[in-house]
């Protein structure tokens, strides 16, 4: 596998386009559409969240009908949740306009979007922004790259990453782009991410594929515990490599999914590392674990914690925080056998060893959390089962950006 | 009942001393103590961290013991949670240094520390503040204001409250402090509390009385979403009132409970407006929800969030997240039935209706959410239960005051 440039339109088959639809926001691209002529098994997974946005509502029902998808439309500034029948409808408009430019039925068009809660989407201007992008689709990697951008709200980086990979003597390509930053915490996805690929692979096994990787990469990522309305991750596969089609869980099966799981494990982290207001990318280690559930909720409990972000915010080595969000995550587990390790590009300290705190070198510990990523390693002694988790420092931005996101 | 100056010296029998023990911090008192020679029934809650303080291990024991208790000493500074055997001998010591003292078995003599996590308490200057203390134990009104500044960490006012009412013609009086600003979360007490009352009661309906009050007041409050390792609240009971004693749930049992409900009330709102960094208290109310649980989680939910917290603190009417909060509250529900208003004494406003976002003034919208207490009401339109929830909005002091606690 080797890490390739570009990102949604990396694949063959796949374009992509942006506009300026002022739907919110001035001045910036705030439309982004991916689309692919040749049909595409799909695959996704959505919030978890009781209260889903109507664009939610559509992509699942067009991924449960199993039937193939052309592309997805997708906005920044307003996320259509909140919005009753007016805001499905607008789905449905979306699709139908890119039907009439295109000629493929509207129920092969995905739509997603992301921003303000509780109002209503301009439905002109969506239009209009569908029928501008139809004609000005185009494979080359900065489309890509310019819908990456299109999509972001309060990100301050967009996220792209392509990869390709040998299937049965083919070349595959699998590229993708994601975008959050705020009202980020693991339940299925929490983001909106698209990802595009040419190989060819049965509809069940690309949705266990991703189902299980999501498991292990986006759902492994909190920015503020917050788990969105409108979670989307989707996936198209339109089969253009050629490869053999994988039916079965064999090698090339395998070698998918490692490939997968690079790209959601460098969106996943590049989306914590962005999150609102964050200076770094504070990732949980959890080794030697009893199990892996255990592992994960440990992990995740520890990034999750505002007093532990606040302490990478600061780097101060306030370990006691750590302990203290694995002890209320609701796992058991004895103080007694537990070492914690903080580590980074700076060094490496010991600072918990078997229920006992150790004197440590405050100079060091401020090193070493000083780095852009900081990581803490908790020793379990109980297991071999082991897990990482994803967050970011919790700093005055994010409550300056959050305070008055409407305005 | 009526409300009466003081706070845990107000019962008959009890006494209060304080003082400068230094255990972390400078020119202030950071030790406290609440004695009565009458022994006392005492009941108690306890945190739910599975990484427990030694002081929460030791006053465990004695309660559960069933055994009468004499007082508590308390310290701020260091909170003896992750320090091993040495921090549970400390618990040990210090209540044996008022055996010596005072001539009442240390098993009577609870402990509670709130802090640093992960430090070990210095020994001898606790013993040396326990043998000050016990000689200048005092029943005055002042010694028991002075306690509940003395168990402050970065609480900015302290927390006090006393109450009388009738038992079977005798005056009854219940009085107690509590502390906590920050790792504030709902479950179990998440705070240290101490009550004191003249009441005399059998202790399984102390603790049932206890157990259910706090589930309705002090579980219902959040400041960060990190429930400590510390959190403990005793109610001590020394008789002295000389009503007949309650043991059953009687007339006077009912009046009794009320009387705590609203002490303990009193004290988790405070606790929740003075949350670190704090400017707001922000309530919700859930109204006419199918059952009390899911009237309970739906508005710790709500109170719970970063992001609603956030918008309450820049006074942004952001309904969104709140109906998102409740979303992904793990309880499931119609958003088409829901209605939510903002209301303080600034006015009421009601920005959803029946899944579909109203028009509003935003400036009738920003004056609401401008005073010291936002309410936000939110109509299930299911049944008729209905609970509230009380936290404060996040702003750049609670990120301040926990980016370097330690130093």
């Amino acid at each position: 596998m080797k890490r390739i440039e570009g990102g949604v339109t990396a694949a063959q088959g796949f374009s992509a386009a942006v506009c300026e639809a002022n739907i919110k926001y001035k001045d910036r691209t705030d439309m982004a559409m991916v689309y692919s002529k040749s049909p595409c098994v799909t695959a996704g997974t959505f919030t978890s969240n009781v209260v889903k946005a109507a664009c939610v509502m559509w992509d699942k029902k067009l991924v449960e009908s199993g039937k193939p998808l052309h592309g997805v439309v997708v906005n920044s500034g307003i996320a259509n949740a909140c919005t009753g029948k007016e805001g499905y409808d607008a789905c449905e408009d979306t699709a139908k306009a890119v039907e009439e430019c295109l000629n493929v039925p509207y129920i092969s068009i995905a739509v997603a979007s992301t921003g303000v809660i509780g109002m209503q989407l301009p439905v002109d201007k969506l239009v209009n922004g569908v029928k501008k992008m139809c004609s000005t689709l185009s494979n080359s990697i900065e489309a890509g790259t310019e819908a990456s951008k299109a999509i972001m709200t309060t990100d301050t980086v967009n996220k792209e990453i392509a990869v390709q990979f040998e299937v049965g003597g083919k070349t595959v390509t699998l590229g993708g782009m994601s975008k959050g930053s705020g009202m980020i915490h693991p339940n299925m996805c929490t983001m909106l991410g698209f990802l595009t690929t040419d190989l060819d692979i049965k509809k069940p096994l690309l949705q266990e594929a991703l189902s299980e990787v999501v498991e292990d990469t986006f759902n492994m990522i909190s920015v503020d515990g917050d788990t969105s309305t409108n979670d989307t991750l989707l996936i198209m596969a339109n089969g253009l490599a050629n490869n053999e089609t994988i039916d079965e869980k064999n090698e090339d099966y395998e070698t998918f999914k490692a490939a997968l799981y690079e790209v959601c494990t460098y969106l996943a982290r590049r989306m914590a590392a962005d999150g609102e207001g964050a200076t770094k990318l504070f990732t949980a280690h959890v080794i030697n674990a009893e199990n892996k559930k255990k592992a994960k909720t440990l992990a995740r409990s520890i990034i999750s914690s505002s007093l532990s972000k606040a302490a990478i915010y600061g780097c101060d080595a306030n370990f006691g925080r750590f302990l203290c969000a694995m002890g209320y995550s609701g796992e058991t587990f004895d103080q007694n056998t537990v070492e914690l390790f903080f580590e980074s590009k700076g060094g490496e300290l010991q600072v918990f060893k078997m229920g006992v705190p150790l004197e440590f070198d405050e100079d060091l510990a401020t090193q070493i959390m000083s780095e852009e990523e900081v990581i803490v390693r908790v020793d379990m002694h109980e297991g071999d089962a082991e897990a990482t988790a994803w967050g970011c420092d919790l700093t005055y931005d994010y409550v300056k950006i959050n305070a008055d996101y409407r305005s």
